[in-house]
C-alpha cells in the first residue's frame, strides 16, 4: 500500500527545475549584487527617513533553481517597511541596477504617482516626500513600465502603517508575523507572465525586528524553517498578496481566525472566518489562537498554488 | 432565425466525454464501494459523536462520464455535517480505501494538524476529539499528500456549525438549502489539477433533513432536478466553495441577497448583495426572498464555469 | 542603457493584432448597427420607461482590431442605466439583431427569469416590468443560451439603484465617474472563452450626464482620453466589473480608498481600502481624495490583465 502511495508522490510536477536558456539582459549576466540593508530613520515625531535600493540579486526560488532577480535591497519580496498612521515619509530610492530604471510605488501614501513613483535612472538616486495617513498592511512594487516584468521579476513588497490607536486586541497577541505571498514565472518571460500560470507561488516572512526570521519567497523556505509559537498563543500575521496576478485564499490550517481586518484597517472587522480572501495586491491582519502543541500548516486553500510552493509551517511547542 | 441560433449551441465544448484511457490506480481498479450513511449521535448536550468513512466509489460527473472518486462516505462532496456551536466532535474516520492513507481537515475545529488531522491507513480506522466553537459554514477535506490530489479527486464537504443564538432572521427563513461548489479535472491527473483548468465545474445539494434531495457534484443534477420554493418565500442558502482552485462568485439569477453572512458568522452581515465572493474553501449564508414564480437559476457569474456545469435551477411555485 | 529598456518592452505581446479569420455568422457578415441611444423616461414618482436595443455593432477593441461585437445600444459594455431606490422599471428589449434572441438581466430587480428575462426573437420587442428596490451597482447582461457567448461578444453593462437616502459623503463628493472592467476573448469563440485566457482586459467609462465622457471597453481609451479631476478633489467611482469570467483587483495608484460600499449598497462599508476585490458581476462605490496635480493610474491589481490593457488615467490638474 505505501508503495502505491509512493508511485503517486512521484508524479508531483517537477517546479524546481532551472531553466536552461534564460532570458538574462546583457548587463545582468554574472551580476549578483549582495543585500544591501534597508536604512530607517526616525526624524520626528511623525517623520521617518527610509532609504532602499533597487539591485540585482540572485534568489534560490527552489532548490537548484537561481532566479537572477529584480529587487528591492537584494530580497524578493523586499524587506518589510514598518511606520505609524501620519507618518510622513521622505523615501529614497537608490536604483543600483546597472542598465534599467525603477521606481517605488507605495500603496500606503497619497501621492502624485507621475511625479512621486517616477523612474529613478541606472545609478542614480531620487528622494520622494509623502503622508502615511491610513492604518493597514499595503503592497509596494516597482511601477516602471512594463510594470508586470518589474513585479514578477520580484520588485515587490509590504509597507504596514501601524493604526494610532492600534488594534482592538494589541495586549493579548503574543507573537507577530508577516507573510507575503507572491508569484514566480519562466525568467523574465513577459509572455508567461502574462499568458501562463506561475511556476511556484510562495510564501515569505519578513523580520519585524531584528533577529527574526526574515526570508525570500521560496517553495520549502517556510517549511524547512518553520514559524515558532507556544501552546496557547494568540497569533498575529501581518499577510499581502503581492501578485503579480493571482488572488490569494489565505488559511491556516487547525484553527480559525478570531479577527480579521480587510487591508489591516481596523474599521474593516470580520470575525471566525476560515479564509481569507485577498485580492492582487490585497493585505490583511488575522489574529488566531493554537491551542494544542503540533505543526499548523499555513497555504491558499487555492490548493494548485499550495502545491507550487505556497505553504508555511507553525511550529506549535509546549513550552 | 432558430437554425443558426441552433448551430451555434452545437459549438458548446464537449465536457461530459469520458477519457478512454484514466489514471486509475491498481487496487481501485473495479472497485466501487456503495455509499455508507454518516452515522452521527448526539451523546451530550454538547457533544456529538461523528463517523465518517474514506472509500472509493464512482460518481457520474455528467452524462456517461464516471469517476471513480475517492470520497467520503461515497459521496463526492461528502454528506454535509451538522453540529451546533460549542460542541464537542468525537470523529472516527473508517477509512475503507485498501491502498491508500486518508485523513480529515474540519476547518470548523481547533485542533492540531500534526496529530488530529493524520493518516489513517488503509483499512483502519481512527478517532480524534476537538471542539467546534465557532459558528458558520466551514470546509472539510482528506489532508493526505498531495493534498491537491486528494481534494480534487472528490475528498471535500461541508461542516455547518449552527450559531448558538442562530441568525438574526431564523424566523423568517421558509426554505433551506445547501449548495457546493466543487471542480473536476482530469482522472487523478495531478498535472492537470495543478496546471489545467478544470473539465467541470459543478453544484451538489445536501440534506439537511432525511427525504431531503441530496446529490454529488455533477454538471446538470440541480437543472434536471430543480430545488423547489414556493412565491413569496424567504429562502436561505448555506453555500461552500470547497474548490480545490477556483475562487466562486455565487449568484441567484432574479433576485438580491437580502442578508449575507461571511463563512456563516453572524457577525460578518452585508446586506443587498448581487453575488457573493467565496475564496476557495470559503462559506456564506444568503438570504433572499422569491417574489414571482418561475425558474431562478444559480449560478458562478464566473461564467466560464457556470457553462461547465456550475448551474442549478430554483423552481419557484405558486402552491 | 535606454536601449536595453526599450529592447524589453518590444517583447510586450501583441494584443492589437486583428485575427485573420474570424468566426462571423453568417447573418452578422457586414452588418454594422449604428448606435442607438438608450431611452429613459421618468413617467412617475417611483416609475421609469427604459428602452434598450439589443444589435450588431462593430467596436474597435485596440488599434486596427475590430470586433463585431452583440451589443446593448451598440455599447459595449452597453450605456449605464440610472434609476432611483424603489423605482418600477418598465423595460422594453427592441431586438435589432436579424438572427440571433436576446434578452435582458438586470441584477438589480426581482423578476422571475424564466419570465421577465426571457428571449426577444429577432426584429421583435419585449416588455418587462419590475421593481428596482435594492441600491447599489449592479450587472447587467443578455441571459440567452449559450449566456457565455452573448456576454463574452459584448452584452453586459450597468444598471445604478442611487440609494433613497443617499451615500453617507455625497455632499463632499466634486467628481463622479463609472468605471467598468470586461474582458474580449477570440472572435465568438466559446472554446476559447470557456477554457482560454482573455485576448484583451479593458476597462470603459459611461456617461452619468450627458456630455461626459463615455466610451466602449478598449484597451487604451481611457490611457488616451483620460479622466478629468482637480487637486483636492474626492472623487467617486461606480466601478462594476461584467467579467465574463475573471475577478477583479480594482485600485487607484497614488492614493487610498477612503470609503468603499460593496456592490454599491451603503450598509456595506469599508475604509481606508488600497484595494476592492469584485467577484465576476461584482460593483462596488469606491471614494477618495486626489491630493497633488498629476496623472493617477487607474488597474486591476492583478497585472496580467492590466497589461491586457485595463488601465484607466485619472489626470488631476491644479485649476
Ligand atoms: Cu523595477
Ligand atoms: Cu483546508
Ligand atoms: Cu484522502
Ligand atoms: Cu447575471
Ligand atoms: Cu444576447
Ligand atoms: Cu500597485
Ligand atoms: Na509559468
Ligand atoms: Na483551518
Ligand atoms: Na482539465
Ligand atoms: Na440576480
Ligand atoms: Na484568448
Ligand atoms: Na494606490
Ligand atoms: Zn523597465
Ligand atoms: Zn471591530
Ligand atoms: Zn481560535
Ligand atoms: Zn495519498
Ligand atoms: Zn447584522
Ligand atoms: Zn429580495
Ligand atoms: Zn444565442
Ligand atoms: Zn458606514
Ligand atoms: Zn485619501
Amino acid at each position: 500500500n505505501t508503495a502505491s502511495e509512493t508511485k503517486e508522490e512521484t508524479k508531483l510536477p517537477k517546479v524546481a527545475s532551472a531553466p536552461e536558456v534564460t532570458n538574462i539582459i546583457e548587463p545582468h549576466k554574472g551580476l549578483n549584487q549582495p543585500p544591501v540593508p534597508l536604512k530607517m530613520e526616525r526624524v520626528g515625531e511623525n517623520e521617518v527617513n527610509v532609504e532602499m535600493t533597487s539591485q540585482i540579486t540572485d534568489i534560490e526560488i527552489s532548490k537548484g533553481n537561481m532566479y537572477k532577480a529584480w529587487t528591492f535591497n537584494g530580497e524578493a519580496p523586499g524587506p518589510v517597511v514598518v511606520v505609524k498612521e501620519g507618518d510622513k515619509i521622505n523615501f529614497t530610492l537608490k536604483n543600483m541596477d546597472p542598465s534599467i530604471p525603477h521606481s517605488m510605488d507605495f500603496h500606503a501614501v497619497h501621492a502624485a504617482p507621475s511625479k512621486d513613483f517616477i523612474d529613478v535612472m541606472p545609478n542614480e538616486s531620487g528622494t520622494f516626500t509623502y503622508p502615511a495617513n491610513k492604518p493597514g498592511v499595503f503592497m509596494y512594487h516597482c511601477g516602471t513600465k512594463p510594470v508586470l516584468s518589474h513585479i514578477a521579476n520580484g520588485m515587490h513588497g509590504t509597507i504596514i502603517v501601524m493604526p494610532k490607536d492600534g488594534y482592538p486586541n494589541d495586549g493579548e497577541i503574543d507573537r507577530e508575523f508577516v507573510i507575503v505571498q507572491n508569484e514566480w514565472y519562466k525568467y523574465n518571460d513577459l509572455d508567461d507572465m502574462t499568458n501562463g500560470v506561475p511556476t511556484n507561488v510562495v510564501f515569505s516572512t519578513k523580520a519585524l525586528k531584528e533577529g527574526q526570521l526574515n526570508t525570500n519567497g521560496t517553495a520549502s523556505g517556510l517549511v524547512d524553517t518553520p514559524l515558532i509559537a507556544k501552546v496557547g498563543d494568540r497569533v498575529r500575521i501581518y499577510v499581502n498578496n503581492v501578485g503579480p496576478n493571482e488572488v490569494s485564499s489565505f488559511h491556516v490550517v487547525g484553527t480559525i481566525f478570531d479577527d480579521v481586518y480587510i487591508d489591516g484597517n481596523p474599521f474593516n472587522h470580520m470575525k471566525g472566518l476560515q479564509t481569507v480572501m485577498l485580492p492582487a495586491s490585497g493585505g490583511a491582519v488575522v489574529e488566531f489562537t493554537v491551542t494544542k502543541e503540533g505543526n499548523y500548516p499555513i497555504v491558499t486553500h487555492q490548493f494548485n498554488h499550495a502545491t507550487k510552493g505556497a505553504v508555511a509551517i507553525l511550529k506549535v511547542t509546549k513550552d
